[in-house]
């Protein structure tokens, strides 16, 4: 890589993270808690958004903002459920950047929300270097990937606060060995938690919903402090 | 996007476009019929990859080259499935570029082989972009992706050849349409062959075979003329 186009890179780095700064201040003047949730394409971001608004509608006031390089599927999808949702097409860009992130932040009224999902575009690779201000990390990973993830996909596996293993409704039907990947997962990030859980089925997403609760008491209590 | 921007992105791009002749020049000399093998991570490239090792090996003498952010685990696979294996590791970019191919194509007698399949990194958007100068472009989808993926990721689906639709055993345990997917795929790319498999159960292989030694005796064919 020449000097020239690693000064850029640098360049653009740091501008996106003085905008993701500024995110979070907005984020938290509103007092709302927010998670950039990642994936691979397909592993299931968008029906985890689902789930979530279908199950939390009446308790928690939702925003989502979707990251997609085309299309506005998925806006639709968490619309149909019942949140608000703003759609963000990036017109080929391979993830979402602080700056996408500010432009859709400032057409909603944060202060009407208590948790903002922002769904980044389906990638395990380049949306782990681009800061957007949110307060969490969230990744989907999906057992039909394989149980090598987290070894091939180091970068992405470090930098996140939680991981969400869905689809293990296909755990017969698939050579997925969940030790191997929470080893993985453990050699890169000690600290994080795994939750396994299906979409399709619902298991284990009792427990997510009860993480976002206490993940945004968290929030606002530091908030207050 | 500023225009210093752009005006990067162009070089590297232009750049890019010139070692990719240079690779489709060197492979022309040697007769050698070369693949780029694109995915989602997790779709089934590398267990494509053993299967076409395994079932063709008294036929073609196959060269893979692997590129992979981190490890050398798909490398190792084809290795042990039978072929001559070269790994690249991209050390966190997104993607393999014609440079990278470049070098690895000078670790082998290019003379010695029918068959180079390049295994890109795993990821539907960055590869798009990047020529590497192999004679076709082959994308890997899979099942549990889903069928919205054409028009959620259309520069991908738009720029190859060939599309594989992997783990049809999964087909009776998940929610996806077969004719949705295929004509998000024609839409974007009208000509293109959709052939679907399982490299798990070996399902409808055998036409992948075919397909492959049909499009080695052309390439051949045509560089006589």
């Amino acid at each position: 890589m020449s000097e020239q186009r690693i000064s850029i890179i640098q360049n653009i780095l740091s501008a996106n993270d003085a905008i993701a700064e500024n995110n979070r201040q907005l984020l938290k003047q509103a007092r709302l808690f927010s998670i950039n949730l990642m994936a691979s394409p397909g592993a299931g971001k968008t029906t985890l958004i689902e789930q979530t608004i279908k199950n939390l509608t009446n308790e928690l006031r939702i925003l989502v903002i979707d990251g997609d390089i085309a299309t506005t599927f998925d806006a639709d999808r968490a619309s149909a459920a019942g949140a608000t949702a703003i759609q963000i097409n990036t017109g080929g860009d391979c993830h979402l950047d602080a700056v996408m992130l500010n432009k859709a932040l400032l057409q909603a009224d944060l202060y009407q929300f208590d948790l903002l999902i922002v769904e980044n575009v389906g990638n395990l690779v380049c949306p782990a270097s681009f800061d957007l201000g949110t307060a969490l990390n969230v990744l989907v990973a999906s057992v039909p990937e394989g149980h090598d993830k987290p070894h091939k996909y180091p970068s992405m596996y470090r930098g996140v606060d939680y991981v969400i293993l869905n689809k293990i409704d296909l755990l017969p039907y698939v050579d997925f060995d969940v030790e191997f990947f929470r080893k993985g997962l453990e050699a890169l990030n000690p600290s994080v938690d795994l939750l396994l859980v299906s979409c399709r089925t619902g298991e284990g997403l009792s427990r997510w919903f009860q993480w976002l609760h206490k993940r945004i008491n968290e929030y606002r209590t530091l908030l207050v402090e």
